[in-house]
């Protein structure tokens, strides 16, 4: 099952370079794992935002939550979930 | 260069029912051939609405203009651009 | 999986009273059948508005679209869908 | 009485983790002692949030502000309270 | 129990004035009989605008959805309602 | 004159505890009196926040203002104010 | 006591030329009398919409509300009030 | 030229009562000039709040964004500018 | 002096498309001529969107209120004006 | 191609003033490179606000985010981005 999955980073100015360089390395790392697994679809940057627009594939809405609760940068961010199925306009028999 | 583009469709209750399904398939078949042409990457409908995300992969903003007041229901239509880039945590060297 | 689901409903001043109530009725027969099935765990009116406020319990985002799009009020309506899962504070396993 | 209510928590960035442990430890203790009483009937996790959507069964207004405000997480939660009745379509007498 | 609520009253233009002063009449009569039996405590106007402030005393959120959609001209309306109780400043046992 | 006050309470997470009883109770006193003096008609709480809904009854504009920015917590709250005046449907010569 | 009104002025597109031109005419009539009498202080266009800034000076909140409600244009008019007063830096006794 | 501005003041609650002083009483002797040179037309407290509403009459858009962000309470401002003209319904050549 | 304007158009369904085509030419001809005359500096398409965003360079407030409405599509337009001047990190004596 | 920019700057109050000061300057010289480059095209201060509505003539999306990231306040700003292209009104073949 699809979601679209909006995330927008926040972190705060008084936090270490050192310590928010670290806690990004964590989530990239995080990202690719999710990524490889097929359970992060897409992943792209909106323009001139700390933000993203991602798509996950996962089996329950349970999942979803574990996965998002599990990003690194979760207590830094706003998220907004839209659940999503196929258009029936697609050429595709599912549109990952 | 990648867009999302978010549209919701609002049709007059007014309209004949003829009318719609004749505007719906124009529809239908304009967005097919967006999709066959790589231009039209992503179609989803989101869950409970008469609304779709669309992801376009366009050479200019001029480009998707013309392909969006195309739509045979764009007269109906709010859209909403939003333009996308690569995202540094992707895994993919551009993700379509 | 469980999503909540909020409905609000606008009839057209114009509409007839018969074609408005017939209508209703269908709605009614149809959101007996779901409850009946266990589809649509919950429905509350929200007080002072003709809009409510529903649980959901489906396989899959799509099927959940499905239901929602089949209301004869449909056409009618403004929805929202909020997907759920269970709080880890619940004393239920599932709290249908 | 039924009142949907819905808890968005923001602890603050600077609370040391032992306080935020002992203050969540406090708040699933309490919601485990209303649910079991019946007063707090249903709790979701929405999904990639740090929120709940809840149902109340009270026999007031005061009854549910008093449950509201002894929440250890108050101080931390913007609440939103939705009164609701049962509704014309349910199946059931009353949708608790 | 004591909920406020607001009533914003949006008439269609194109309805016969001998139509409308027929509904306000009724409307009338009706909250009269509400404010003399105590149910209606008060009625304010919103200075500049076709909308009003009210408090009702009301034994449940059941009774107080009742007497609003009973409103006449609770079909041109838009209704917001808030639960009120107590306030622990306040100098009345009950503030009605 | 009638005046409909809402006030929003928001102390800063790092006000010592003494500090903010200290003003609560000073609101407390300051609220009695222009109570007991007829100048603040009524104060609900609204369930589940710290928010208060208030009808004042004072002479002038300038009246208001000066009660409202005398308050103990003004500096920590948010005000919204809307002028009211007799309803033509109300039952009363003047609903206080 | 002066109130600052915003009125935005929307003339349905199927009113004939003719009857709203009449209306215009007969509110710039009743404007241009509360303007003389002192009531209607101030009435400037915002730039490019068919809304204006005013300044009542008026002895009550309901005169304030009978002088509005009395406009022709008013059916047609979303209205909000803002009470002022004397601000502390201002070189006037009175601001009008 | 006149254009509409409302200022929203907001202090850090950290920053020292001394400081405050000081800068609100710049503010005044600044304002005075100001409404003493004729640029400042007139400013009026928005009832309940530490916010006003103010009409400038300046020679161009560059003077009045220097009048503004030469306030020594510029810092701690929200601005909201308005640009009005005369109002062809007004009694005044020009409504200063 | 410059001002940004925004414009969104909209054009009632029920309008023949013969008239809603006149009214589009007079618009075209009427902007071409200021854009000659240089009061309408710029003129850009929102991408997916019928509006556009323009630069207007006037003499006064009330000019640019005079162009705005003479617009043959004023009366379906909804218009924003936002007031611009040089900003200290330009490297043109004026943007233009 | 054009896209419109608008930057929204905040920074934070407990910020030194030399360490602002020298991000303005380093702020100011990167502004000055883009625009002399022909990529940053337009750039107007908002009246009454730290803020600018800019025009970015850019190759792709992938370009204009790594411009606005690397502006030296990019951390202390909002920024929205809107797609433009020409307008079949304009009488120019590209409005930069």
């Amino acid at each position: 099952m699809l979601f679209q999955v909006r995330m927008d980073v926040n972190l705060p100015a008084a936090m270490p370079a050192a310590e928010a360089d670290a806690i990004k390395l964590k989530e990239k790392a995080y990202s690719h794992q999710l990524q490889e697994s097929g359970k992060w679809r897409h992943i792209w940057r909106i323009a001139g935002q700390y933000a993203n627009v991602s798509v996950f594939d996962v089996d329950s809405v349970e999942e979803l939550h574990t996965l998002l609760t599990g990003l690194p940068l979760f207590p830094f961010m706003q998220i907004q979930v839209t659940p999503l199925c196929r258009h029936p306009s697609s050429i595709r028999s599912t549109d990952q």
